[in-house]
């Protein structure tokens, strides 16, 4: 069932450990099938070293396990919940990368202060507000969920604008228009995370102009892009 | 005589270099027989890439080497206090690891403000007080694993629930269920001495709230846990 | 056509992956013909693990492609003008490298406080100022050119003793007398950024005496040069 | 002539490279003969990835070039100068490696703040004065080393109990037994000054107790070290 999906959201997991971005059996990837109905996801504690397509975990929206021998990962509801009300993404990835989890526990919004960031994102990377004790204590993961969403709402951005959300205390987690992608904006969220770190302890972390920010992301994204080769 | 531990602690050993925890002949991994009489460890000053199991030391719990031709870890008499007062742990790492030794140096805990330490530390991880001018100029490598069991005494710690410990200006122990997994835990630490590190520089060290801390320690420990694939 | 140049400009291309200065399909690096009629760049958005010299775009000096089946990076523009204005340049590198992004995003000029800038750069590396909503929204990378010309004149600084901008907000250019000294140059300012940063967080970035500025640039450069093994 | 020395030096020299002391052709590693009558070194400008033992180049104490077809470093008077007042050191390194030469240019002091340090160095390590405008623009190579010496006399230290210095606003020098020893102190002092610089920023670069500083040091080298297999 959804073998070749399985091979894409294991190769994509593969991807966590080539850019460095997880340690041990850190982190997940996942994507949605495209009729919505099925996610695949990487199995809870494996480790990358020996990790095979077959190992990945399918499991239907209410997370039943639908096909696959291991646990899913214990994150699973979480990403169910963002699939939910994101329809405009298909792939997700979780990790503790070192800044963009510095951030998040820092609870300070990557802000877009260079053209890296507006390469790729749209806006400030916004930073939840803390769960409560009934959020933590209840159906934590999907609560994860939930209070990314609610960011989401609240700020009025769109996840396939700005692909990445730092939950606090916790982490980061990355969207994309499949596995790879969610992927691929882990890496540029490392990158940018990274440098607001360092110009937030200079004091400098000013934003960029409106103007070049809508430059930069509107070159790259949408009807009127230029970079590229299409 | 204990072959088959020698072979297990030389291979934990080589995870030092594996994992950039140590340079040169730096840092030591010991483990303790199954009746806790002996303790296997690396030889003192030797280098990682010619180190062999017939390298490694048995000593006594007097320190007396029973097996072996090299000199012991000059740290050796510190292993020996720990695993006779924390009946709990069965390996020992010590290294001089980056940012878990600018924590020692900087006498700073390093706090629980993020779920990648909930999920492995029980609280904060604790830095000695100094060590006297007689502890220093006495047997000063048991003395040191004296301080250390007075700190796990006086926060009221266990060494499995909070697995490590930073030695004020020298740097960090750690511990496990036996060699590999007390490894294990130094890579985790130097994880999160690296992230709270970046957020003292930030004045952002706030600790996580205790719900959250319970929530992740437990989701991996203890009768309730539901990580991984056990 | 240019078949050589080509495969030189390749090669530059690829060093910037081989010195960990790009991620993805990020970074350019072009040289100009001798007869200064033609320009050999990267193509935009392709792979450096493919990329090969029969990808090189060439362009005439009107940005028009002359040769090569891909479109040319999305840059050129840029370089067309620091062509035209800085005759004593004939290889230009452009990244996003994380220390001289993140000195140009705090709109700070690296400046000279060691012999290891000044083997190199014969004085501070400029950050220019912000461009304005017209040069953003009208021809945004001719206009980038423009404002790294418009900062050298200013200053009175001349591309081969200087060879490093930093554009603000966005990240550094870099020249030299051929392509792979462009990149060359890239690597020098990412190291001399990256300790002008630590000199800056702990509030001591003092310039350097002018003595010892002349003393080390002349000592590589020029008449009384003595380096090396011409 | 001194083939088995040219063999070392040149081995030494590789070591830079490897640890990651040095980018291109910068640094530069020098041996005494043992009669101190003539100086192994490394040519200037050449390329770490091609230099052989017949490029090493050797020198009289006059800086005279004795054998060998290339020119020697340009940093030669400075070795010169040091070999002859240091008569306890046969080893030189120079290097321009990241965290010591930001200490450099911070003119701090790389202060023992723990026994990482203690191991090696028996005290704080040593930043020179700013040089004149007459030493700059006179026999520049040879006053640094003067000035080297000058800083060893006035704190009253020894260049094998503390082997490292940094010269002001440009970078570190390091002393050993031999060729290969300086370099291992090269990696040392990178190691201690990455940590200084650490702790430097969050204000706690306190000194370490005399005690603990004698103990360390002590027990690795003197008539009671007991470190190690000797």
């Amino acid at each position: 069932m959804l073998e070749e999906l399985k091979e894409k959201v294991c190769q994509a997991n593969l991807l966590l450990p080539k850019y460095g971005l997880v340690k041990f059996t850190w982190g997940n990837v996942s994507e949605i099938s495209e009729d919505r109905k099925y996610i695949v996801i990487k199995p809870s504690g494996v480790d990358y070293e020996t990790m095979k397509p077959s190992d990945m975990v399918v499991v239907d929206m209410d997370g039943n396990v639908v096909d696959g021998d291991l646990k899913p990962s214990s994150d699973t509801p979480t990403h169910i919940e963002l699939y939910k009300s994101f329809p405009e993404i298909s792939g997700i990835t979780h990790t503790h990368s070192r800044w963009a989890t510095i951030m998040a526990q820092a609870k300070l919004d990557v802000k877009a202060t260079g053209t890296t960031h507006a390469d790729y994102f749209y806006g400030p990377i916004p930073v939840t507000r803390d769960m409560t004790k009934e959020e933590i204590q209840g159906e934590y993961e999907k609560n994860t969920g939930l209070v990314i969403i609610e960011t989401f709402k609240e700020r009025n951005l769109k996840a396939d604008e700005v692909p990445a959300v730092l939950v606090a205390n916790h982490g980061p987690f990355t969207f994309g228009k499949d596995a790879g992608d969610s992927v691929f904006h882990s890496v540029v969220l490392e990158e940018v995370a990274f440098m607001d770190w360092h110009l937030e302890a200079l004091g400098k972390q000013d934003a960029m102009s409106q103007d070049l920010l809508d430059k930069h992301y509107l070159r790259k994204h949408g009807a009127n892009s230029y970079y590229g080769q299409n």
